[in-house]
């Protein structure tokens, strides 16, 4: 039976060194993988998106293992398959992931209904994220009814993992002092909702922090996402699995709001599409950067508009002139 | 005497004319025109950084114009030469512009150290842009120490303004309700100063919002930006102009501050080379839109992305690979 066949296949033992093999063949960087990869991933996709995609980022030591671990526990008992991935950019500077590591979600991993991959490695954020990506619909394909990704608070990996998923939960810590933990730009505009972790350990600074942060959502209300779903903010212990409920409730009521209103259908065809140009931007740019006549002139250029002596538009036609001769 | 050496030269009605012409040739779209565009702009570009660049946004009805014009009647009784620019994204659709339209400021725009000038029309938020960030360098050739860059809060042109400028300002009504006006997404993370205009229509709301906002800029601090500075915000009123003493105390405090720390140049140098990238992307985009095999395949791909028959990536591969052969 092909690769594909036994991915949409029966789940077992088969099915689970199937989509090893699969999801290898597309972090592989050899060209013949490639477009092996591209064939399978085509062959794929129309078993694929039937799936609930859930991203979930924080800092390190906001508990998201501990979190992801019980979550996946919970929602198995209830009968879904879960798959959990990561964005980890870097790996792309270590050559090995910080997350997702197996070892730290030991119950969760042993489970038959779970798969549990790490970030790929290697690349830019945009390659990484691009191999997680292809790696869902691989797990979708399989029947996988609940996908995982899991990133940290690093660089823009949260716009990469808000824009490959359904809803996207941002985790937070409980500041011990008056100054709420600083949130990094642009990511609260793309949390679906916010869970301060480790409530328990400090109940009135969670829920000030919780108070606080629902006025800031209030604040950087955006616009076209309100009609169906207002950001919500929670508390909840991961470790004592407190709130775990309530957490789920949440996030059904989204998705149910947002599937009815077809805001769901939507989210993902433009991510689709965003993908599609986040890709062919990188690869012109790349391109343009291996252009000989770009490599010769663009450092002296871009000195010349560091120090001030050259105009950055008129840089940036030079440089295009040079690669259309 | 060389247009360029009009510029540099003494203020009066030849200067004027002369900023005025240069203007015109950098919006014209005639290659020719562009050639000597950039020779002059290059030229000129010595005599240029030596203002303090302040950008403007907020909503229509805000109080901009009155706002500026008070501002800046003021700057000049202090002995300033002020330039006043627009970016309006709008201009391109209605191929006029709504924003620095001279009748406006009529006090202002009479005075002979005062330059106001419309917002190029025309073309895209990227192309308007960067016209208005080259009649910047004209009018600081030309001896103008204020400039000061306005633009409406619409699509991504904030995010264009605060990246040509040295501070950014977000201008905000107090509102009569509960709700705080609602800001637009990635907005207030630009702002080094927001102000509550028209603040005397209803003291009570805008200390609520000056309270409001002041909690969330502590929440949203940008990392890079909060050590030598914390974004503050201020109460006036541009009508009867209380509090504009205040807001120009704050401005001048914001730029000691940040010259002294080196941050005002890192932040211009950092500036020009996003600059120069943004214009290569725009550039290498365009191309790529009109590549004979890019243009017959893209529909066609873009629809199959769109339907979930073809993965993102496939399809972008597709389209880079067509256009490289």
């Amino acid at each position: 039976m092909s690769l594909a066949g036994v991915i949409v296949g029966q789940p077992g033992a088969a099915q689970r060194r199937a989509i090893a093999k699969a999801i290898t063949l597309l972090e592989s960087t050899r060209a013949d993988h490639r477009t092996q990869a591209d064939a399978l991933l085509t062959e794929l996709l129309p078993h694929s998106g039937r799936s609930f995609r859930l991203g979930i980022s924080g800092v390190p030591g906001v508990g998201k293992s501990t979190f992801i671990e019980s979550l996946g526990l919970g929602l198995i008992e209830k009968g879904h398959r879960v798959a959990v991935l990561a964005v980890d950019p870097s790996s792309s500077l270590s050559g090995g992931s910080i997350l997702g590591d197996k070892t730290r979600m030991e119950r969760l991993s042993v489970e038959e209904n779970a798969y549990i991959r790490p970030s790929p490695s290697g690349g830019t954020l945009g390659g990484v994220a691009e191999k997680t990506r292809e790696a869902m619909l691989v797990c979708e394909a399989a029947g996988y009814d609940i996908v995982i990704v899991e990133t940290v608070g690093v660089g823009q990996s949260e716009t990469a993992v808000a824009g490959m998923t359904d809803m996207f939960v941002l985790m937070q810590l409980p500041n011990a002092g008056d100054d709420l933990q600083a949130i990094k730009k642009g990511v609260m505009e793309l949390a679906d909702l916010v869970v301060i972790n480790k409530a328990d350990l400090d109940p009135d600074a969670a829920t000030r922090a919780q108070a606080q942060i629902t006025s800031a959502l209030r604040i950087f209300t955006q616009h076209g996402r309100v009609r169906d779903w207002k950001p919500q903010v929670l508390q909840l212990s991961a470790l004592t699995a407190k709130g775990l409920d309530s957490f789920w409730q949440a996030v059904s009521a989204y998705r149910e709001a947002r599937a009815a209103s077809g805001a769901l259908a939507e989210r993902r065809r433009h991510q689709a599409i965003a993908w599609m140009w986040e890709r062919i931007e990188a690869g012109l740019k790349n391109d343009f950067r291996e252009h000989p006549a770009v490599r010769e002139l663009l450092p002296r250029l871009a000195q010349e508009v560091d120090d001030g002596r050259l105009p950055a538009s008129t840089a940036a036609r030079q440089l295009l002139d040079a690669r259309r001769n």
